[in-house]
């Protein structure tokens, strides 16, 4: 092929065709249109600004997230820490007070529902992945000590918490809500274990593997798939009228019974599917996601959360198969880092910490947070302690244990949404979930001083 | 441990607890709460009935889609095209005809402001993956050729676009759309060729490494570059007041060097850290994506669309580097199988073939696709002839270029944002964009017969 030939051709044809161009554009600028005045296009303006706003809030929320996330790891601390704070500092308790323009431009209200739902299915996935990754058979072979240590750990709290609601409920609660929803919210809510976040810390100090770590794992674990179910229940009386509750529970039932006598072996028969390399990957993860979402849908409709569903097909699926790995190679990064993130920032929207003010909000803040460090760190030492554990031993799976982070936000943006929990009460309890989260590691290092490797 | 001693601690646990807390309950229930009667959560009623919808809109959309495409990989069809007509049957044209009150409850209209969100953060994405892809090699090694045939490929279907638009001007144009923004919109939407979808074919067939396949390959490649320059181009025409054209041009000019001269660089060295080890995965994984939201929101505000930014930080990181290979693995199965499915159904519920009734317009249709067709094949014959190609080779090539697929829906939805395109062209153009991609294998199967190995 001769360049020159090739370079002549092509500018001829360049030429030729912008000369054409400019004949056509000629003649028919002397045409007129019949159609309409108005555009065709409905989403000509609003969709693209709405696609403008969102992605803005996007960007500014994973950069934020993250950014707070880095300075707490460098702290030492989780950085779930960082990016629930950012998500709080990103909302009306600092940028719209300091900046209520900024605020105002960066997340306007037309962006709200988007962030809204898109934080909803950001923890839905979240939700499937703890599923995903909780290891059944680590709940079968150490059943009992767990167990005990970790009802214990949601019992005393509970209780604690319903106490503490006799004193709340006149002064806090909606007259709509009943003392019962409203007792057994507060108790659920104060009762609540982050396993990821608990996870975590012990990976950072290199403690996993050793005694304590297994038992805290092992309880965090009860108590992630105990508190669901709990919260499953409240859901369902806090959101059916009194004479369908018992449907709601039938129907809970039934999905239960249909997940495991034929969710699970069709799982089963997924996994050695792609195991045997007889189903491309991307099938199985459109199958995978296609059920999960199913799943969430069907809890929802039921009236317990749709979380619900969405953890229980992440239990059915083997957690150490080949399927689990690669649907979490694939989902994890972008729901831990950009979904969740959103789901942070949508809470930190709704925090108002301006609605705690006067010194009797701050002393209910403060009982808070003591009954449910004392509930939580008290039940599960004594279990600890029952069930033959050392004093530092069950003080260190107490001190665990009482991480919260980002489970509990997620119980409270349920009561929250169901109307039971007041914003002011709302904003008490993410404080809570803050201050208990954030403790966690120094007094863990206090506690079992020079008896760990460095982290 | 006494798994006896164990049993009664746990049991007398419960028993007490459930007792305890009947007691609080008990004496709870005659408290009153001094809250107001309606229920704080705003989110109470429509969040939940939000979320179910997309939740159930998400669940048909990537089932119905995962669907037809199988069912047009078996009958060895891309796809893609599965997915296309599975948009189109779950719209006003097949769904929402025969059953109007089922359309209604799948997709009703609350949902429709989030499958567009979704479906166009899905194709920026894609689009993001499509540069990640595109091999800056292979369009500097074997450019004369490549570019001659991709040029003349676009440059005669825009041509005789613009030249039927002459014709279709006074009837099927809104009178605010100029003809110059008309005839350079109907010249794009017949020029663009499918990258992926043709790459997809080739891969099908074999044919890849053959030296149509890397000539086609190429091209497309070229053709991709300068549909989407060509795209901003226009888009900047139509969307821009006549003065404020030159702007849109100056900014798109530095956006481009910006992207260049500092962004490159910096993907280098983001490549670089990663490669050693330096940086996690999850953190480098989460600059791209903000880097790509971030470049997205840039092209958007300024005028041209949000795709070409995403586009460009994809073609600035080195498409072999373990980093693309790592966010790839980490977006495409979720893009692929999961957003662009929402795309083509978003697309779908636009497209009202309905609209196409008459023997007039369908005989417009079958000329735009005549046209389309003619253009893009004739195109790329005849400057792959007079660059010294086989008769065989030029009319395959010819035959592959005439792949649309998504690409054109991406612009044709884009035509429609901006009210060039009236509801009735738009959906004539997707009905061309289907046939041309349809008809691209049996064609090619004809012309290559016996030529290629066995699929």
């Amino acid at each position: 092929m001769n360049k020159l030939r090739t370079a002549l051709i092509y500018t001829a044809m360049l030429a030729f065709s912008v000369g054409i161009f400019f004949l056509i554009q000629r003649y028919g600028r002397s045409l007129v249109a019949s159609g309409p005045r108005t555009p065709f296009g409905t989403a000509a303006t609003s969709g693209g600004d709405v696609l403008t706003h969102v992605l803005l809030a996007l960007v500014v929320i994973i950069v934020a997230a993250r950014a707070l996330g880095a300075v707490f790891r460098w702290m030492n601390q989780p950085p779930v820490i960082g990016e629930m704070i950012a998500g709080i500092l990103l909302g009306p308790s600092l940028l719209g007070r300091v900046a209520p323009g900024l605020s105002a431009h960066v997340f306007p209200s037309l962006v709200v529902p988007f962030l809204s739902v898109t934080s909803q299915v950001g923890v839905i996935l979240f939700m499937f992945l703890v599923g995903l990754e909780l290891d059944t058979g680590l709940l079968r072979q150490r059943t009992r000590a767990p167990v005990v240590i970790s009802h214990a750990s949601i019992i005393a709290p509970f209780l604690l918490g319903a106490t503490l609601a006799l004193w709340l409920y006149p002064s806090l609660s909606s007259q709509d809500v009943s003392f019962t929803q409203f007792a057994l919210f507060i108790g659920v809510s104060m009762s609540v274990t982050a396993f990821p976040v608990l996870a975590r810390i012990l990976t950072d100090r290199g403690m996993q593997k050793s005694r304590i770590g297994t038992i805290a794992l092992a309880c965090a674990a009860v108590d992630d798939v105990t508190a669901w179910c709990l919260l499953a229940f409240v859901v369902s009386v806090a959101r059916a009228q009194p004479e369908r509750i018992f449907a709601t529970l039938g129907l809970t039932a039934a999905f239960i019974i249909v997940i495991f006598v034929l969710v699970r072996p069709a799982a089963l028969w997924l996994v050695h599917k792609q195991a045997t390399n007889r189903l491309a990957a991307q099938s199985t993860f459109v199958i995978v996601c296609a059920a999960l979402l199913l799943a969430a849908l069907a809890t929802e409709r039921i009236g317990i959360h749709a979380l619900f569903g969405a953890f229980l097909i992440g239990v059915v699926v083997p957690h150490d198969s080949s399927l689990a790995q690669d649907v979490r190679r694939k989902l994890e990064d972008a729901v831990v880092a950009l979904l969740l993130p959103v789901f942070f920032v949508f809470t930190g929207l709704r925090t108002q910490i301006g609605l705690v003010h006067g010194s009797r909000n701050w002393l209910i803040c403060a009982l808070i947070i003591a009954v449910a460090s004392l509930g939580k760190f008290g039940g599960s030492f004594v279990a600890a302690r029952l069930t033959g554990l050392s004093w530092r031993e069950a003080a260190s799976v107490g001190i665990l244990m009482n991480t919260r982070g980002l489970m509990e936000l997620i119980v409270l943006n349920v009561g929250l949404d169901l109307g039971v929990l007041s914003p002011a009460l709302f904003a008490m309890f993410v404080l809570m979930a803050l201050v208990t989260t954030f403790a966690t590691t120094p007094i863990l290092q206090a506690v079992t001083r020079g008896r760990q490797p460095a982290p």
